[in-house]
């Protein structure tokens, strides 16, 4: 295993949540990197720490948070390095967060305004295209697992609610009852923010705070991209939507094109942010095709959509993506919130 | 009226459905164009005659299925002479079409595997490339209208299911009995597959007639793509689907950037066709990002697409856009399907 690891380059980008003042932009995922040249490997994940407040982790959580990210970067990574597909690298990676109460996908999602854990997910092999997206689920343990599913045993890439989980049954994936995805401190978030929206009366103050809610719950949603020794890249994203939305509003992540996308041509996508932008924008394909149509490479690509279009839109949120050399691209804007 | 008329191109493409055998390659759906180069304007509407078998239709049938067609086409055409926007006029021609029995959209939806109707609509604003999506309605007489509303008059981009409808009460959008979709020909068409479904045994043949379902039922999607005098365009799309759909499939048609698309920029897209490899390749926004990137003009672009990208994944279908000058690009193609 140390022989191994010894050809990997890893590249951490930490910004500690805990230095986070409420007045500050938040701040930006948590994203960590590893690299094999040698391989021509290299996966990366994003697992959202962006909008924890100042003392919403204790010392000992941050602890488990980083110990988390690290375990789902390392089965992700060493089932690259075991000869597993990009696909493979990429579910495992986003089950593990998933199955941790710490992210905002599959346990540990958000609410809704009515008191539900909604879910979204989806992933999209660069190999074949092929793609998986699943929204609004209510009872599927691993959402990812389910998009999985949904690509490579259905002739469908998107499927809804009710329906897909009649199907995820058939399929024999795990379904839980409601209950599961209940955690005290997503719980106590939505209370928190019932009382408030109680305390306004226009309606336009109550969207625009629905709208700061987003930004403040959205970075959860985490993501995984991988390329794998055959040369293939895979992109898959989960998550738990936003505190206070909507029952039924859908953002980005079950979007292929938008929160999602791979294509062994360009590179694959996941992104994290302000969903309605993301999909506004096709943020995901939008790399790629600034990939394939002028010639960018992944990094300059991922920066002309955040830094420029976004931004110009008004949106906030951030992506990770490699390309088929393993090059990686990370971008993400905070300031355009406060411009909005 | 007359006046104005005199300055309108109108090129109508007329593949009649009565001359399709059930051997040949299923005609491509109607399309009607009228452009306007003095006023700057242009609509294109596309109402999917493409699967009707021969004597599926009746010569009175048919005659309606024109009168429909340019009924829809006229009021769309006729708003964006009086100074409405290419939204108004989108929405407008997209209602008639949903509101005729005749299309598979709004009433004359198709039937899912379990009986139901479901349906899915999306809209696009060019000018501030906001969007609207709505997937898995069962109770909203016209989810264009819906659509609109979820851009205009929500924070969000997509809403799925009963999510949605509790939406559109609350907006007070008409809602309709589950029975108002049921139309007799679109059940004979349900209980003629589940027959033949029922003669089959093995998992891949029914996959296989699956898709050929999609293939077969799909082409009744209508859309618009606008260009209206303030030199913004507009596109939107409705559909009820396939006929033995699973419940809860999603199509093209609500993936923004996938079977609608809209950005000054470029073009307004609008596609009707097999949505899953609709969704894998990001169709409406390829076109505008080939436009953008490469400087293609909008024909080429559809083309390039449809053709080139369509063909290659093996999917089937076609779309119809129009850029900012007017230019309209149509694109469709139908051997694709006997290859695959």
């Amino acid at each position: 295993m140390k022989k191994v690891l010894s050809f990997v380059l890893v590249v951490s980008i930490f910004w500690l949540p805990t230095f986070v003042y409420p007045q500050e932009a938040p701040r930006l995922p948590d994203f960590k990197i590893q690299q094999s040249p040698k391989l021509q490997t290299g996966f990366v994940i994003h697992g959202g720490a962006g909008a924890m407040r100042r003392g919403s982790l204790s010392p000992s959580q941050e602890k488990f948070y980083r110990e988390k990210l690290k375990e789902s970067l390392m089965e992700g990574y060493n089932a690259l390095l075991n000869g597993k597909t990009s696909i493979d690298a990429v579910e495992v990676a986003i089950k593990i967060m998933e199955d941790s109460p710490l992210f905002n996908a599959g346990k540990g999602s958000v609410f809704t305004a009515n008191g539900k854990n909604e879910l979204d997910a989806s992933i999209m092999d660069g190999r074949t295209q092929n793609a998986g997206a699943v929204a609004g689920l209510h009872k599927v343990k691993n959402p990812i697992t389910l998009a999985r599913a949904v690509m490579e045993k259905s002739p469908h890439v998107m499927m809804i609610g009710d329906g897909d989980e009649k199907y995820a049954e058939e399929l024999g994936i795990t379904l839980v009852p409601e209950k599961y995805f209940w955690t005290q401190q997503r719980w106590d978030s939505l209370q928190k923010i019932i009382k408030k929206e109680k305390a306004k009366k226009s309606r336009k103050e109550s969207i625009e705070s629905n709208l700061q809610g987003e930004f403040n719950n959205k970075f959860g949603t985490v993501g995984a991209v991988a390329l794998d020794k055959y040369g293939n890249l895979a992109a898959g994203t989960s998550t738990g939507g936003m505190t206070y939305k909507k029952y039924g509003r859908v953002g980005d992540v079950p979007v292929i094109g938008a929160g999602t996308y791979a294509n062994n041509v360009t590179c694959a996508v996941s992104a994290t942010g302000w969903g309605e932008f993301f999909i506004r924008l096709s943020v995901a394909r939008d790399i790629a095709s600034l990939m394939e149509y002028k010639n960018m490479d992944v990094q300059k690509a991922a920066d002309t959509v955040i830094h420029k279009k976004l931004q110009d839109l008004g949106g906030n949120g951030g992506v990770i993506a490699i390309d088929k050399q393993g090059n990686i691209g990370i971008s993400f804007n905070s300031e355009g919130m406060y411009r909005a």
